[in-house]
């Protein structure tokens, strides 16, 4: 086998580890980023599979629920990550974070990144609880 | 009990219990916030501490634990906070994460704010465990 | 009284005083944002209306003219906050700022946040004067 | 000839130099841009083109292609700019850089923005070359 | 006459007038500027005082304590400029802004863009009325 | 030769891969950071070298100048990242960029990120050009 067959091996083997963590995480979600990159840039959607997910996401030191409120926390302090907050507030319910804990962490960003970014957040949540028929929610 | 009287109590009340909290999460590095504060916006310090500890931090809808996650993903984001990054790795430790667990969130961060913030964050957590006698970090 | 119903009454009378000043400055787009809020978060409506409005807003340091000056900055400093630039923008009419001067802080906004900023604040800005009846905007 | 007229005439003089820059680069998204501030802040629209492209994208010290590589970074970097990120795709194409160049501009932010800035500018790249006939992206 | 020393007259003209704004609002920190960039970059101090001051801030249409609101906001949103924040809460003094105003402007700002980023704006006003013997900042 | 070993095998040989750019085009600069990240977070400087220089830079879609403008755009615009900058404006140097372009790259950044940003960037530069004996910066 040669050296360059060998490297493709090893690139589609990342991807297919990234995938298969992408899809338990991230459900159908993760599948429409790859294929709406398909025609602009599949190299993006390689990278975000492989190197994110497959190299990053999957390592065992810290839990699938505790990345999500990392994630959570970094996007809604990024601002503008609007459709990304709405896959990883999916996520995030994938990976046992309950409406109210996910509510209460954009609540509490109000303290570190202002209102207005917490209400931009907490209306992404809106969107996707309401999809998941998770609307209202109440106190736990 | 006159109405303003009554207003002052209410007010103080708050500001202890947040500090309270605040004590128990960040040991003393909140007091010398509160006291840096002393003479340029004792305001601001106050609201810290009944707003940010008092009213949201000790709501029981999330754990501190979870609550430091979501900080370290929003500072590492929002870039320019390492004096508040060193304050919440510390506590970060008080409630509970590992030096591998807050480490692998700073790597974490990677795939979603870059590496320059990423790496900014990461060398605070380098000070953080440097001082508390934590370095090499190795895995769990 | 016990002390848990007087603790719900420090509540209730804090969120009645924020929701006085929010409805003098925002008009109903205050209300609007409480409701919207009502199934997913009404703890964030709440914190809105009663600690932004009811404890920081309502202080007698800075005039309310003079607060909006400041929020029109950050909003447009932050990005993509143009939900809350619209209802600060009419707030800032309607404590008294003219169009020729909110319109000058968005141009002065170009000179520290660079020109994309300033013109996505000027559009929100136009599409509130637009609604007013305040366009075209004409010099002093 | 009084010195507030040739104060004017010099405004003049910068303005259309600007024009003639922004015109070359933009083709009508600069004029677009002009169009729509006339009614709202018509020395915004004069201070975009007699500074940002008049004075200072006119200088020769740097190529055309190379403003556009150093702008589509920040322009990813800061987030929330997607209508600007959108007129200097079309500029970048414009000035001579590829749909393979451009794309690549965009992963390789992925490194120092992370993946959510990424893939925000990416999808506006994607209508953009779809406009434009350019879909898909292939290896040069 | 020749047309280029006409454009060489003018290009002087404008920076002296921004000089002149520069120096009546900023102090010496305006001259200190100009002078650090003058072997790395001379033009990007023209840039400054030319157009920074001399096209927009000279302008009637916002008083200049307003424009220093304005900036505040911004300073503090965008986060990491401590450097600028340093000469304009100088310049906000200068201009008839209080130690009080200046202080709440920044404790107000906390309801924006969050805590980590006011104290850091507060700690820089210590640091210009320690300077300046404002301390400690009473209430009016 | 197993599994686990063949992995290890094609991790050190993307490392390697990444190291040797790494060390083209930042010198020095690079091997800094991997050993300061050695007792903190090795795993983030693998990340760093494999991924962002092994995977990404080394891609021959964008020249290394083109990659380092794009880059010296996010890092003023991302702000707060000034050892970053320091490592890239070095690396701009070291892969062709003149300190005219350079600093005239820093300039037209003022027109889309604003002046703070533009001078925290540009007195970087000022340090790095400084150290490598190129100041001051003359007109090409």
């Amino acid at each position: 086998m040669g050296a360059s067959e060998q490297g493709a091996g090893q690139r589609r083997e990342r991807f297919e580890r990234g995938m298969e963590v992408l899809t338990r995480v991230d459900g159908e979600g993760g599948q429409r980023v790859v294929d709406a990159l398909a025609d602009i840039s599949p190299e993006l959607a390689h990278q975000v599979v492989a190197w994110g997910f497959g190299d990053v996401y999957s390592r065992p030191e810290l839990a699938s629920r505790d990345r999500q409120l990392v994630t959570l926390g970094m996007l809604t302090a990024l601002g503008g990550c609007e459709p990304q907050l709405e896959v990883h507030i999916n996520a995030s319910l994938n990976v046992g974070l309950s409406p109210v804990e996910i509510t209460e962490a954009l609540l509490h960003s109000a303290v570190y990144c202002g209102f207005p970014k917490a209400l931009n957040a907490t209306f992404v949540a809106k969107k996707v609880f309401g999809e998941r028929g998770l609307l209202p929610v109440t106190a736990a």
